[in-house]
């Protein structure tokens, strides 16, 4: 867990005023609920492996019989927990306030989640996720506005060129029922799909007969990789999408994908000469089990992993609400998006940082920031100390862009404001 | 707890966003701190009765027996707990990265705490602290850099004519050793004259004889509350602090009130005929026990209860530093300023809902939605339903300000928007 220093925390409530913006702009409303969730809703099997990972608050008035007696049951010792994604909880929300919602309910979250992970590099035990959603549209429209408002938010934030991995569960199942592989496989065979990227189609092979999987199937699988036009993913269309895979995908799978990368690239400026940012892969799997229909990735050639990712879950809200409903969202991940814009942006607003001795009276010292601040600038007050220059060095890495020295009796009109550096 | 419904997430950030704007101007710093802290230092002593309603974290991988060992020991099962305010993390921060920071400190906090208090009207266990604080500072600029940055902070809001209530603890300790409370009763008597705006000089009195103080002192703190110009507040200055005082508060501690007055009241339009909007009050008390100098509370004319409050308190920082370091505080209300501000202001951007049958083809859709997202307008897309009515009436109250109905084939220039309502 962290603490943010001035100049990070500005820099992240920046970003996440663009995002905010942006997303508000493409007619999302941004919702909080609070940190803590039931403990009951919070570890009820829909957040895979996060669940694990929860940190949960001890019951309030326990005494140390209470405890005794509970020693085995972690349920009894606590009764909340801090969230560990964002998705329970709008789930949880969608299913309480759902009369007060619209119709077709577009939300962005931008809040803290928690997990108790191993320390390692890059990964944090508090950080922000960044999520819409859309709740109560089944179709394509869905996917198309939360990939066309996401590619804006990053756009918008100076990431251009970026473009979104694109897939579907139904097409992932569809090709395994092809090559052949049993169905109690087929959960393993997922995750090894999924470490393509990594270990190239070969590794794969490789790892599948290492776990002991239907051997046909694995054939089957190898020489569908070895197919020239496999891992052709460019350009994006029904053309390629066809080609790409087996087949046995439904028509109304590969209608979808197509129907997505016609409106996305509907929106796209005429000078984009290759149409939709989209990518057709159909091995992005995507961990998490709830996943129903297409699912997505966000990528940017400058960085080798995803900036983001989601998918259609329509199983899950039902869960809460004891009634089917719709449901797709874009997780965008916030503190990679943080670290890669992490270029120090000068101050934008006039700023300035006033030198003055100990012996200004403070009345006039007070009405001269007064005036700056109404004129529309940041100001700081610094008594004058033996090293000036160690004061304005200071005030020039805290981001301010000029200074002046006051003495007893100077009015605005006597100040002399200098650039700093 | 409670969940936030867009219109009220919105009203909440707007708030946020001009408190941290003013705040800023005024050359504070915004910091951030993790959610949780370590449960030995939320648990040290300095959090006064907050510490009790700390939410505690649950050891991670505690078997049974564990459990069975740490039965009668909260801190062998909890090792984090949720900050119950924003000091006890502050001055935890400013001992961690004092080398990182400008001498003189001034920060700004705007983040939740959590307390596990009793659910009643208006007390939430999770709501908003908005703290500034400046440490290094030792002189009176701090208090009026505080007092001058918040009346602007909520004038900004929309709170004109606020006043500020000011006291200090010097001059109650003082006070107190002129009256001859002894030592020991000296806690329980600023309790009760902590009720002197609910039950009244002569309740005062009354509780403070059933409390069975020492007569003497009781009398001659009666005598002094029947003095006409005791309670004569208006207009702050020196002459109305030492008519306001008994003998024996010292001179310096008088001079620092003064200086504060003068130094506010320099930075008052030149229009507000009564200087600052400052009221001294020598009965303020302010119930945390780690004010050591002026404390202060905000006040508005349009509600009975303060909008916030601070003070100084210069050993505190101390105690995590190692060694004395001044600092002074101002907490605004954050969740009564927003409860204050209910007001359903309209969406001050434009912003347009796009009815459309579910045969318009979702390319065209989406690029009509991107031309006027990039035109500067919000818009939500609304499939027709056959109550066209309630979709209006729906995005009315949703803040949306116009319509337009799209049919397949309609482009930017064919659009016909419409005011709502």
């Amino acid at each position: 867990m962290r603490d943010f220093l001035p100049a990070e925390k500005t820099r992240r409530e920046r970003v996440l005023a663009v995002i905010r913006d942006r997303y508000r702009a493409h007619g999302f409303d941004e919702i909080e609920t609070p940190v803590m969730e039931d403990y009951e809703r919070l570890h009820a099997g829909i957040g895979g492996d996060n669940e694990k990972l929860a940190y949960n608050v001890l019951r309030r008035g326990l005494d140390a019989d209470a405890v005794r007696e509970a020693a085995a049951d972690p349920a009894a010792l606590a009764d909340l927990g801090l969230r560990y994604d964002l998705t329970v909880p709008l789930a949880r929300f969608y299913a309480s306030h759902r009369s007060e919602l619209p119709t077709v309910f577009r939300s962005v979250q931008a809040a803290p989640v928690w997990r108790a992970e191993r320390p390692q590099k890059g990964r944090y035990r508090q950080f922000v996720q960044c999520d819409i959603d859309i709740i109560g549209d089944a179709s394509t429209r869905a996917e198309a506005e939360l990939i066309v408002a996401t590619l804006d938010a990053v756009d918008a934030l100076g990431l251009q060129d970026a473009t979104v991995r694109i897939n579907d569960r139904r097409a992932l199942d569809a090709m395994l029922d092809t090559f052949g592989f049993p169905a109690a496989e087929r959960p393993g065979v997922l995750i090894t799909i999924d470490k393509l990227d990594k270990v190239g189609p070969a590794g794969v092979v490789a790892e599948l007969r290492e776990r002991g999987v239907h051997g046909r199937a694995v054939d089957t699988f190898e020489a569908f990789m070895n197919r020239p036009q496999t891992l052709e993913y460019l350009p994006y269309g029904e053309g390629q999408i066809r080609k790409a895979l087996p087949d046995g995908v439904p028509d109304e799978v590969i209608a979808d994908l197509v129907a997505i990368g016609e409106a996305v690239a509907a929106t796209q400026p005429a000078s984009e000469p290759d149409g939709a940012p989209l990518v057709f892969d159909p091995f992005l799997v995507r961990g998490m089990g709830y996943y129903t229909g297409t699912i997505f990735e966000l990528a940017h050639p400058s960085v080798a992993y995803s900036l983001g990712g989601g998918g259609r879950y329509d199983g899950m809200i039902g869960r809460f609400l004891g009634t089917d409903m719709p449901a797709v969202g874009f997780s965008i991940g916030f503190e990679r998006l943080v670290d890669l814009l992490e270029t120090s942006e000068a101050d934008a607003a006039a700023s300035v940082v006033l030198i003055h001795d100990a012996d200004v009276p403070l009345g006039g010292l007070l009405a001269l920031k007064a005036d700056l601040v109404a004129e529309g600038m940041r100001v700081r007050l610094e008594r004058r100390t033996k090293n000036v220059k160690a004061l304005l060095e200071r005030a020039e890495s805290d981001g301010f862009s000029s200074f002046a020295t006051v003495n007893a009796g100077t009015k605005r009109a006597d100040l002399e404001v200098k650039p700093l550096g």
